[in-house]
């Protein structure tokens, strides 16, 4: 970590600074070049506070010339992690089709479209039980029998299955989960992330609507300095001014995630646009810009045409989306 | 709740969403206007996920007539809420100082600061026991006996006392804490807000770093919604794309919560601009904004005087700072 | 245009509303729903002040039914507008590969550049001879002389050209510009919009760092109802948090462009992202995305190794991209 | 200018560097720390791209030492800059109270604002006479006939006036006009900054709806560079996700534009809300946060009481509001 102080600070000031960095048992070495002082501090600089140390009146400005996380980093793991799920493998040229609906409803529903996504190409099964909801008075999901009915597909279809998690009380349910979600609104509940750490499973983890990749990172590190390096990254939309599309798809993170980190990256294209008719066109933009995996909704209630319209596809529009996506991976390869 | 039906939608279309609406046990009146048609939907529409009925591709537009949260809506409790924190009232022109360091070090450290505060006018003490950190390598607090060492300076001080929580679990240690924090990251921590819910504690809650006003009173009405009417708004600054200061402060959440709500506004200035500096102004603005009372930072380190750059105010810049926004709210009253 | 009215407005605010709006030679249709009054207005609604309507006190919510644009609306023209460049086409599956340096800086460079980037595919040359700098002290560009640099490139290579207007009263140089581009910083600057819209000269219109999609259409709009209808659209990227790519490409924006206009859509990796390493991968996404033509800067300093990390790629990593881009758009099509 | 080089960067790579600063007129001065080499440059940093130089794929970090604004500089010119407005002065204690219609409709309606607000206590008038809209179909203004209006209500009131340009070709309009105003669409409009700087005006120059408060700085500094000195800042809200006001009003940038500079910083409370009923309590934050001035929209339409709840105030409010901000600037002083 690099500190460069400002023109005009004194010595003593200097000295005293020096003093305070050495109490965190950090070595420093300063350099006096024209105009600024710069300190050099060498150790272990991921206890110091940046935002403080940043924010003192005689610093101009501190930057990490090494990351701030380590077990995510590609520097110290070269090689893309590949992550084992009931089988199916993500990440390092294994491709993750994640489909489902939103929430489930009915051992039916889920069972049905866990049947037609599989016949697409759909590798892992989605489907939620539990539902963060802006409104205590919405839909929270069917909880525990959402679970017992996905297990129940999971069954049927032979799939692996993805649900979220929201309150590390609820982890013995997620037993037979064969991936673990968290979702954007809980990106830096660190409590649960670093419980999630304890355990193997794997975990879709997703960038929060206004986090950094950078601060992304950092809440995979929570759960990989745990212990558990099953961690599967996931970009779907950050919040922005634009309100034609529900989030901003930032694409870009999957190129700069795969250039910081080994870890599998994955677009889910259904929450980033809120529109099924931009759902394929961003799914096959992901895939052009190397992601590891999609993940998308899909329904099957052939009793609400009207549906059709919301960010779900039908499992005939998937269908489609897969072969599209086939021939894109293709070319890329 | 208003839906505004598409140019072009046909009859078929538009009675299935109808019957669609029906089955949710709203009523349905239809007015046939000039090149649309508008569904006015009465009942119980705090069920309706109003994103899937606005991305429905009949949907020109969807709006609700009445705000969604209930409890915290002014509409429904005209008058100002006024919260008791062990004897210190807030809200309704009940002012709150809340001041103390950003994490609790030492018994010393703390019952200083303590003493010191109050001495200039504070009435509520904060402190941190449990700081959420992006890193996890990062100092994460004293945790339990950082709670301990507050209970303490409460009892030497006289003062009511303010920390945050960041796991349900950890609820018990809190039974001698005045008001309950919850953090930014954590606004929607939905798992959390009902289980604060449960209890009868105040609890101050603070705004995402990327939350609208509406959201912040929906994760209110989360808490409401349970049986705890004692929740504080606070506003600590939103992301945007400007860096110099580290939040933007949106101060103009003042009065428009305070025209949405009858629950008490409280403004953090030290997290908000992350600068001393502008600590003092912003809170002065805020209190000209009509807030009702304003957290601020305060460290007590005669050994660290490097620290005065820092986002903390010495005790003797909090001393002038009250005195000034003493005047203003002379003026203002 | 529908106005909805909130509940409690009295009849003598109504009546007064509508004769206001009947000023405007509008009709007003009104349907008393439940719990709201709903006016709908009918005529040419282009005139009414949207934001002032929203903001009167018993207005709930005003909704246009129509978009504000018209002749860039899809709606209106359901046919892709192909736009010819000297001779080479853009739009309804016709692709630009619109290649060159940031700045133009010497005739060998332009030139060369030029001739390496037709081999590879390009089929349009970029560079800049005014060029838009944050600080008046920066390196402004060449100006005329750039332009005569350009034209001399143009000749010797046969290839189009695109450059950048940043002041109305430079018109007369671009005589022989192929394409005048608007920056993102001008693309408000409604006098220089209206001005181009009166001549006949291909327009590309970059969208600004912190417009909405429609903004960039009312922008086109300027342009095309002066007369010119020759506006391609460009994405290249928006302000947001993130700070790791120089702005966030937010690649949605191409097929919700298709949805709305029927205009062509263009894509500038290279400055949506500020860093040759993810251009490549970018450009390829833009591609799935259903882009009409890519922008990419491309040096060709051989006395400037270091060039090669910034945002520029070199005419090797031009060519390679071409040869990507080629095979993803077979697959497309 | 500092340059922190990455770890792993060769001694070819670094001397290659070096050169290539040379070459700008630069020093360089190397510093060989702990993991980095870090670079200090000498000279006229002010032409160095720093987005390239922090592109290079061996950079690591850039930062200016100086900032690069040098005439806006507070550090260059300690004391507040005081602008005469027709014997009205700005700055340095001396308070401005800019009041008028959004927009310029008759002789009438601008006299008879303009004799209101200056009883109230105002003492510049302002009105749009060119009105930048989004669409082309809206009303702009009456351009040259508003004008004249305005310049008859000056006679008539005794008022120094304030109206925007968009155009450089209608400078000659402006002779009689006492302020010219710059948009927030046109702050980056480079070459209307370097005309307007080549006049004596005093220009007011509002921040743009995504620029940062450095940027604001550097377009102050393109109109200086010229030998214009007189220019005032206006603060008039930023583009946030935030939707239930207009824009997000960022105060902050009242107290950070004072620590950078010595120019004059003005607030617009109406165009940042939107909303009536938050200006007044927007224009006493303004004030408790140091603004030496503000603006706000005033109208006087007896005929249209309706126009009540937009974000103009009537002249009633207007006096209560000169009022209450008397009041908080005597206990601020």
């Amino acid at each position: 970590m690099i500190a460069i102080l400002k023109n005009g600070t004194t010595p003593a000031q200097t000295e005293h600074l020096i003093q305070w960095l050495k109490n965190m048992n950090l070595d420093v070495h300063v350099s006096h070049g024209h105009e600024v002082t710069i300190l050099g501090l060498v150790g272990d600089t991921s206890r110091v506070d940046i935002e403080l140390l940043n924010s003192l009146e005689i610093v101009e400005t501190v930057k990490r010339v090494s990351e701030p996380f380590k077990q995510a980093n590609r520097k110290f793991h070269p090689e893309d992690t590949v992550i084992d799920v009931g089988g199916v493998k993500i990440g390092g040229g294994h491709f993750a089709v994640i489909a489902g609906p939103c929430s489930i409803e009915t051992e039916e529903q889920i069972t049905e479209v866990a049947m037609a996504v599989k016949a697409s190409g759909a590798n892992i099964l989605r489907g939620g039980a539990f539902k963060p909801r802006t409104s205590p008075y919405a839909f929270q999901g069917l909880k525990d029998a959402g679970i017992q009915l996905l297990l129940k597909a999971k069954e049927a279809s032979g799939l692996p299955i993805i649900t979220e998690i929201m309150n590390i009380r609820a982890l013995e349910l997620f037993e037979n989960v064969d991936i673990i979600q968290v979702g954007a609104r809980n990106m830096q509940n660190f409590d649960l992330l670093q419980e999630l750490g304890k355990t193997k499973k794997p975990i879709l983890l997703k960038r929060g609507l206004a986090n950094t990749l950078q601060e992304l990172l950092m809440s995979a590190e929570y759960i990989m300095s745990e212990g558990n390096e099953n961690v599967i990254l996931c970009e779907r939309g950050i919040r922005s001014f634009e309100t034609y599309t529900r989030n901003t798809l930032d694409l870009s993170a999957v190129p700069v995630l795969h250039e910081l980190s080994h870890l599998p990256v994955i677009v889910d294209p259904s929450h980033a646009t809120g529109k099924a008719s931009l759902v394929p066109t961003m799914a096959a933009a992901a895939v052009a810009a190397g992601t590891d995996g999609i993940m998308v909704e899909v329904h099957n209630n052939p009793a609400c045409a009207l549906c059709d319209g919301a960010q779900s596809l039908t499992p005939a529009q998937f269908d489609a989306l897969n072969t599209k996506l086939r021939k894109i991976r293709e070319v890329m390869a």
